[in-house]
């Protein structure tokens, strides 16, 4: 069995944590032993992953060290964050393999993926990128950069960027050839560095894809037979924080459009990942599923988790 | 033929520029323009490159947010830097490319490279990294964090770490797979990461492994025909800086080490390149050779540049 999983941020640092090195590397190695237990029952692993917190610290240093290093763009700050967190992935993952005399090994990819320029994400930026500031700071930045800020729940203000869709990714040969290989694959992390294709260049875009639906695309790629999207719940609820809250076993995918038509999961966080397993089953997957890091091996086997199929 | 690529610092960005990434896409047009001239007559290059002041901006950028935001350590800064130059680098390459019409595709494959850690270079650390100091300030430092300080000849302190030497790629079974593949790689940036095994992990150290002498042990992994070490200047010059300064387009091996043990090459700069070209060729390697990004060509396939074999 070939699964792409995406692992959410609660999988990468804890929540509400510094962020730091050794706060990562507890965390990647409790995801690492789950994911273990998946390797060690046969299950080859493409890894994709978020960077939201990790990116926006980078974007955080940019700022603070703006009057000594010039800011890198968000194109290369993603890169960078891709290269910081693979590298701890990879390493954790090696580490979990080892101690369990598996001879699997773990590697990350670098990875771009194209948009298309007249994606009409790109006239409406709705990601929230990078540190809150009170409306006097984001006015004052909004001036200076010409960046885009948009109110928060808590009344602070943060810089929206475009998300545009995934169309596919610039290394998707050598990705196939690795998966083929039988290496654990880290690939596309933080939805991958967008790009656009101009003339005969490709050019990196201040924008950020939405991981999950990339996971998903990456997922279509490698014909994987499970999209497996790890995040902090055990199961996708409907009517979430009413009275009526239901966690839901299993929906078609007719269903699920049907729900996230009605708006019934939010845009920012659960919205895309049913969109990214309505995306992949629809377009031929056999099967997606939505779960907790806690009870992995249950969402793979023994039908944990929220899953979406094609249908009843 | 296939040749293992070392770029120095000019080949990533001006010396003495700020380092903000249009400038950096600039040079790495220019060299990804040069190293297309080889791709196009059928060379198979695997690209390695140094990172230092890259590297050195990141640990800045770290330094000025430190009350914000944890600081990385050094090896999880190696890898940030390996995402943020590989993607550049990929992006420039994968452009030349297409603007000539050749099929040939890049990618960037994170790299990390296993180092022992009874390596003697842990007990004296010579690799300078990160800003430099007055002396007051690097005392604070020394005293805050246990870095180790020296003075610069411009009487400025910088922190040293330790550079051991490179054994084994973690990533060399995928590695291989891709360059068999023909797809030109970009692996061990900046040396690599350098991490130590310690019973069934792998740890990153703070560390810096000099980037051509991981050239040379790549080139080894690779059966490389070459290995060719880019520079600033075009070759080799003995007596460098007297009256009797002169030009060297060929030394042996033997010669090689001679003038190595008389000090004749300076240690942080034309010496461990020296010695990468003598690791190299004195392991059954057929050539190497030292020579400048505006030089390629001829470096290659006409006698340019300063060439290292194993006899007369």
């Amino acid at each position: 069995m070939r699964a792409v999983v995406a692992l959410g941020g609660n999988a990468l640092s804890p929540v509400g944590g510094t962020g730091s090195a050794e706060e990562m590397r507890a965390s990647l190695r409790a995801t690492s032993e789950s994911l273990a237990d998946l390797v060690e029952r046969d299950v080859g692993l493409v890894i994709s992953h978020g960077n939201g917190p990790q990116v926006g610290r980078i974007l955080l240093q940019q700022e603070y060290a703006a009057d000594h290093v010039p800011p890198m763009p968000m194109d290369v700050c993603g890169a960078e964050s891709q290269g910081q967190i693979g590298y701890l992935l990879v390493q954790a993952l090696d580490s979990a393999f080892r101690r369990r005399g598996l001879s699997t090994r773990a590697l990350c990819l670098l990875t771009q993926v194209v948009v298309d320029g007249r994606d009409p994400a790109f006239r409406r930026p709705t990601k929230p990128v990078g540190p809150s500031y009170s409306r006097p700071q984001a006015q004052r930045i909004a001036h200076q950069t010409g960046h885009v800020f948009t109110i928060m729940p808590d009344k602070r203000w943060r810089r929206v960027v475009p998300s545009p869709k995934p169309l596919r990714f610039v290394e998707e040969t050598p990705l196939l050839e690795v998966i083929e290989a039988g290496h654990v694959v880290v690939a596309a992390g933080g939805g991958g560095v967008p790009v656009v294709e101009h003339r005969n260049e490709l050019r990196g875009v201040e924008a950020v894809v939405d991981k999950d639906l990339t996971a998903a695309r990456l997922a279509r790629l490698v014909h994987a037979d499970l999209l497996l999207i790890l995040t902090a719940v055990d199961k996708v609820a409907t009517g979430y924080g009413t009275p009526a809250e239901r966690a839901v076993d299993r929906l078609t995918v007719a269903e699920a459009k049907r729900l996230l038509a009605a708006g019934e999961f939010p845009e920012g966080s659960m919205g895309p990942k049913i969109e990214a397993c309505v995306d992949f089953v629809a377009a031929g997957g056999s099967r997606a599923v939505i779960a907790s890091l806690e009870h992995v091996t249950d969402a793979v086997f023994g039908g944990g988790g929220t899953e979406i199929v094609a249908h009843d």
